[in-house]
């Protein structure tokens, strides 16, 4: 039987900050979501896949080379691959995350998955 | 510079059911919104691709050989490539997909893309 997956409920249930934790596949691409505060990654690149950043609560600002992109509740962003970007977290956010599998390091995203 | 894109807004903003209005894409998947209301479509299965349903808004049956499944708002279910099934769809219900680019097409979908 196929299971259904409640974000806010998934995202909810982490108890740390910054762990991943993989909530669906689909075609090799991770869905995973992810409690972030008071962060920012350094700068970095992509270079064989496209990123989606889906607000489940919260807010925070994606920069690029041309500046800041503010992303609220309910909206997404798709940083496309090779394009230089940092996400800039300030008070708790909350996210569903989405690329291709083996995308997210510990460089690039400051933690490694939950087991 | 990246746009971002809110859900319920452009899901909100579609005139018409059934129409399949492109909001994004992600490694030549293609994030769709689209708006439908008391419709069964006929059992079908997608050979090449996962297929993500989210509900933005509402409630509808995921229909496969092991039965029916009831998902909520704030819910998603992935129907893996090859597994035969149908939404079942009753009160008008608000939905984001993520599939495969050239997975959806009039007869497994209803309706196709909007220009």
């Amino acid at each position: 039987m196929l299971n259904k997956v409640n974000l806010k409920e998934e995202v909810n249930a982490i108890e740390d900050l910054y762990v991943y934790k993989k909530i669906g596949s689909l075609n090799h691409h991770i869905l995973s979501v992810v409690q972030v505060e008071n962060r920012t990654l350094d700068f970095h690149v992509h270079e064989k896949s496209d990123e989606l950043f889906l607000v489940l609560e919260g807010s925070f600002h994606l920069e690029t080379e041309d500046g800041l992109l503010e992303v609220n509740e309910g909206e997404f962003v798709i940083v496309p691959k090779g394009t230089l970007h940092r996400p800039v977290v300030g008070p708790l956010t909350k996210f569903l995350m989405i690329e291709l599998e083996g995308t997210l390091n510990k460089e690039n995203s400051g933690e490694l998955y939950e087991d």
